[in-house]
C-alpha cells in the first residue's frame, strides 16, 4: 500500500493512493488514528486494506497538497558517512558505530513543496536517502527482529547547509534548517519490499543523475541502524531513520555544485517512487 | 511563579508551586491548556497569576512525582562547549559559532528520578546546566529580543554516556540513552530573573561541588544562543535550549569519576533551584 498525508480544507489528513485515486482515510478511520502516525502506531494497516474494499476513493492525487510522510515523528535519526563512496569524498574514516545527527520536524517538506534557501548561505546541498519509519516500536531490537519493527519506506533528501554544517564539529544547524528536508512522496508499506531486498537509489538535479548506490552498498545495513539506535533510545511507531546518502554530494564536486533558485531535485527509489522538490530563495 | 508537571491519578498535569503547597491548574485551565507547553503557547500565565488569587492550593509539592518539566518539547537544543574551561579541558577549541546537538523527549527525567546508567556502558557523567524554556516563539530573533522570547529557566542534567558520545564524530548516541538526562526540578518565570542576570550554577555529586561557574562566563550568551539558533529554525513556544556546561566533568579528571548505582547528583542554580537526581542501574 502506499499512504500519503496531506492537507484537506485546512486540517491534516491522510489516505491510501492507488493509481491517482486517494481514498481520505480521516473520514472512516480518524476516530480511532487522528494521524498516519497514530494509524501506524494503533496497528491499524489491516485495517485500511478492509476499509479499502468497502469504500471508494474520491479525491486524485495529482491535486493534493502533501505533507510531509510523516508529518510529526517524535524524532528523525540520520545516519550520517554510510557509504564507502561518500566516506572518501569527505575525506574521512569509516567509523564501527554509525555516526547519528537528529533532524527537527519543522526542518522537512512534502513532496512538491519547494526546499528553501535561506539568505544565510548559498551552499545548499542535497543528499539523496532511503527513509525507514518504523511500526512497532521496542528497544534493543535485535538485527534477526529489526524487519519486523519497520511499517514502511519512503524518500528522503536531507537537504543540507553546507557551511553551518561544519562550522563547528557538530552538524546540527547545517541540517536543520527550516523546510530543507523533502520526505515522501508517500509510505510504501513494509509487505511490498522484502528483507533484505536490494534498492537502487538515485539523485537527479535537474534531469542530470548525481547519486546512484544500491542499498546493499550500505555500510551499517539497515537492520544494524535499528539495533543501534534502539540500543540507546526506545524506537516508537513514526519514528523516522534516515539511512545515509552515497557518493556524489555536490559540494564535493569540482567544481562544487549547489542547489538554486528554479532547480529541481529528485530523489528516486526503484521499490518506492520519486520524491520531487524545486528549490526556492526565502521570500 | 514556579510551575512544575506531575502526575496526577495516571494523567499527566501541570500547577503552580507555592512553598510545599501545589495549586493544581489542569482542572481550571486545563480546556484551555491541556499541559504547561500549551499554557506557555497560549500566553496564558498571565491568566496563570489571576487563577492563584481566587483558588487554595490542595496538593503537596513533597509528594507529588514529577515530569521533566516540559515532557514534551519540539524540540531540544543543547549548547557544547560553552564555558572557557570545559572547552580547554575537552582538549577542543572555543568557535565563532556554538556547537549545537539535540537531545529527543525520551532521553529525559524528572526530579528526584532516577537518572538510569544503562548495561552498555560505565562512563555515564554528568553536566550541570541552565535549561532555558521558550515563550514567544520566532525565527531570526535578535539578541536586543531575546529575552522577550523567554518563559522561564529551569536546571538540568545533560547527562552523557561518554563512550557512545565520542563513538564518531557526532555525540548523539551518548546525549540520547534513555532517561539520562534530568530537567527540574521547575519552570521559574521569566519575571522572576532579570535580562543578564547573572545566575551561579553549581554540580554536586554525593554533596562534592564538583563544578561551579557564573552564567557571566558563557561563551556564547543567552541572547546570541537563540538568535543563531532561529537563524536555521523557528523557536516554538515550549522548545528547550540547554546552555552549556562548565568545566569540571567527570571524565576529564585524573582519575576519572563517574556516577554510578546509588549516588546522588545535584545541579543548583541560586535564581532557580536544586535539581536532584539519583543514579540506578536499569532494570
Amino acid at each position: 500500500m502506499k499512504l500519503i498525508s496531506f492537507m484537506r480544507q485546512g486540517k491534516s489528513s491522510y489516505g491510501l493512493v492507488t493509481g491517482d485515486d486517494v481514498l481520505d482515510l480521516t473520514p472512516i478511520l480518524g476516530a480511532r488514528a487522528p494521524d498516519l502516525k497514530a494509524l501506524i502506531a494503533g496497528d491499524l494497516l489491516g485495517a485500511v486494506a478492509e476499509v479499502a474494499r468497502s469504500h471508494k476513493p474520491t479525491l486524485k492525487y495529482s491535486q493534493l497538497s502533501l505533507l510531509p510522510v510523516i508529518p510529526n515523528p517524535g524524532k528523525i535519526v540520520c545516519v550520517g558517512l554510510n557509504y564507502g563512496e561518500h566516506v572518501r569524498e569527505t575525506g574521512r574514516e569509516i567509523t564501527e558505530s554509525p555516526a547519528l545527527f537528529l533532524r527537527v520536524n519543522e526542518s522537512q517538506v512534502a513532496h512538491n513543496q519547494d526546499i528553501v534557501r535561506p539568505p544565510e548561505s548559498q551552499r545548499l546541498d542535497y543528499e539523496g536517502e532511503i527513509a525507514i519509519v518504523i511500526g512497532k516500536g521496542g528497544r534493543r531490537i535485535t538485527e534477526a527482529d529489526a524487519w519486523s519493527h519497520i511499517a514502511g519506506y519512503s524518500c528522503y533528501n536531507d537537504g543540507s547547509v553546507r557551511d553551518w554544517q561544519v562550522a563547528t564539529s557538530q552538524w546540527t544547524p547545517g541540517k536543520n534548517f527550516w523546510r530543507t528536508g523533502g520526505f515522501g512522496p508517500w509510505l510504501v508499506t513494509a509487505d511490498e519490499i522484502q528483507p533484505n531486498q536490494s534498492m537502487t537509489l538515485i539523485t537527479r538535479l535537474n534531469g542530470q543523475e548525481m547519486q546512484r548506490a544500491t542499498t546493499d552498498m550500505m555500510i551499517h545495513s539497515i537492520p544494524r541502524q535499528i539495533a543501534y539506535i534502539s540500543t540507546f533510545i526506545p524506537l516508537e511507531a513514526g519514528d523516522v531513520i534516515v539511512t545515509g546518502t552515497p557518493g556524489g554530494v555536490g559540494n564535493k564536486r569540482n567544481p562544487p555544485v549547489f542547489m538554486k533558485p528554479g532547480d529541481v531535485v529528485e530523489i528516486e527509489v526503484d521499490a518506492i517512487g520519486i520524491l520531487r522538490n524545486g528549490i526556492r530563495d526565502e521570500a
